[in-house]
């Protein structure tokens, strides 16, 4: 069932782990051409038993049939590439995607922080479309996504767009993954709404990792709320430096409603550092602490949090 | 071998761990009248096979037979006190140790934090001595005590000291302590000491504690230096406001010697943390974080430490 009314002939998903894997599933569902890049031993799990699609609300797993590859090369017949690895991998894999990608090919930025569209189209000529990501969810296992809730995207240009019709290429990929009963919204401001995700990734991430706990339980102490409200003060402080307006308030309430909405998560940090492997902190506390450094603003609580996660992270093997 | 010219017959150690157990095994192998208080199964190990004292620069583990209990009343017979439990259990056992106290037995705190001393004598009509203990000492298991090196204390008279003769007693301790190899200096400023040594821990024991990392892997990591320096500056910030002058450029001189003194060490509450016990946060950043908010200096970075331990310490169960 391949949609004729879509342009997106062939979507190509780069870092296909918990974000990337769900959305390339989600679109396979939908009867669309996809193929995951991802590490061999994904690879051979999903060719051996497909991707394992652990839908909230769905009863069940659902194993669905795509292609997988640990070769770059595919992409040379890509319209779409959903980039989703990690910050740290960015700068590396945007390098070595670049030979591949067909001329009329739209990357998607599927990640946290608010450099990766940026940091990718320094290594390509392609426009480069940052998407803010709401979905929780992991994968506990090779090729087996486990999805706890969401999957919507928000999408917009950002500054400098190399697209030739701005308006007309979001609204095809909205159209797109509407087929796929994932929700996108185009903002006119995106960078701005990555900005605020960002805060809340300040907010909860190194906290939850340090303490392995979900966000439920750091609602229970006083003192963290103290700790997060301060995180909150200077993202909204650094962001404002940056010419980005966040609302201290909304910033608040959101914060307020996470240890409800998602009581029993803990942040993509804790699932990293559960399993001693890198996280992103350098492109979350340690963005905002670089770019406090550079337009003068103090972020002291930031820097804790990046300093605490990063003497953690010192102690793992490198092979790990 | 009694020493006849010791005023002090017999000394009891109220909560005999890994600090209480070496100094009470110090006396005992000078020849003094020694009885631990410690719980039942440290008590049983002690009565079964002594107390095991692994001393830093001794060949082999010493076996040293002394009086062990769990029952207060032995302080009847006390001359002299030697409170060593956690500053958490202060004040419940101040006021259990408060019947049994002789009229003339002198206490001297040998604990974290500068609140101590004022904390016992809250509940007690006697002089209170405050110790600023210098010693490296766990105890991996009940009744051993293994010793990593120093052991020196220095004591002073508390703001309303009781003594009638300070000087005399003071004196009197230094003397007893003499006989046990235990170097203890008189300061005239004991509450600056105990500032200073605050400090430190602030600055050493949350870091080693939420990363499980030893004293020498903190040095690696500039933001970790950051981290510590910022912990520094509040600290001395709240003491001048609370009448102590400590010297910043002193403190960073001690912070910086503690990763290559004390490479492998980690702090006690990394040990606390590993064993999943409360440790001295509460007395240690919180207390800097509760000062600070009564004399009106912010301590952001205290405040985060100290949320983060309280955090995770949220997650260990009651009966822990």
């Amino acid at each position: 069932m391949q949609l004729a009314t879509s342009p997106f002939h062939h979507t190509v998903v780069v870092g296909a782990g918990a974000v990337g894997g769900f959305y390339g599933g989600m679109l396979v569902r939908a009867g669309h051409r996809v193929t995951l890049i991802a590490r061999p031993l994904h690879v051979a799990a999903i060719a051996r038993d497909g991707l394992q699609l652990d839908l909230a609300h769905a009863s069940g797993v659902e194993a669905v049939a795509l292609q997988a590859s640990s070769d770059l090369s595919v992409l040379r017949d890509a319209d779409l590439v959903l980039f989703c690895v990690k910050s740290t991998d960015t700068e590396s894999l945007a390098k070595q995607m670049a030979p591949f990608l067909a001329p009329h090919a739209v990357v998607m930025s599927l990640q946290n922080g608010v450099e990766n569209a940026a940091d990718i189209a320094a290594h390509i000529a392609h426009a480069v479309i940052p998407a803010v990501v709401y979905v929780a969810t992991e994968m506990p296992a090779p090729g087996y996504i486990k999805h706890h809730g969401r999957g919507d995207l928000v999408i917009g240009t950002m500054p400098l767009s190399r697209l030739q019709d701005p308006h007309h290429t979001l609204q095809q990929l909205v159209e797109l993954f509407a087929t796929a009963q994932v929700p996108v919204q185009i903002s006119p401001d995106v960078m701005s709404e990555l900005w605020f995700k960002l805060l809340i990734n300040c907010v909860f991430n190194a906290i939850s990792g340090l303490s392995q706990m979900p966000y439920a339980k750091l609602a229970e102490l006083d003192s963290v709320r103290v700790l997060q409200h301060a995180v909150v003060h200077e993202v909204v402080a650094v962001a404002k430096a940056d010419g980005v307006q966040l609302s201290e308030q909304t910033a608040l309430q959101s914060v307020a409603k996470i240890p409800i909405t998602m009581a029993h998560q803990k942040s993509s940090t804790a699932q990293d550092m559960a399993r001693r492997k890198p996280s992103e902190i350098d492109h979350l506390n340690g963005f905002i602490v670089r770019r406090g450094q550079a337009l003068g603003v103090a972020t002291p609580v930031n820097q804790s949090l990046y300093a605490l996660v990063k003497l953690v992270e010192s102690g793992y093997s490198p092979d790990a």
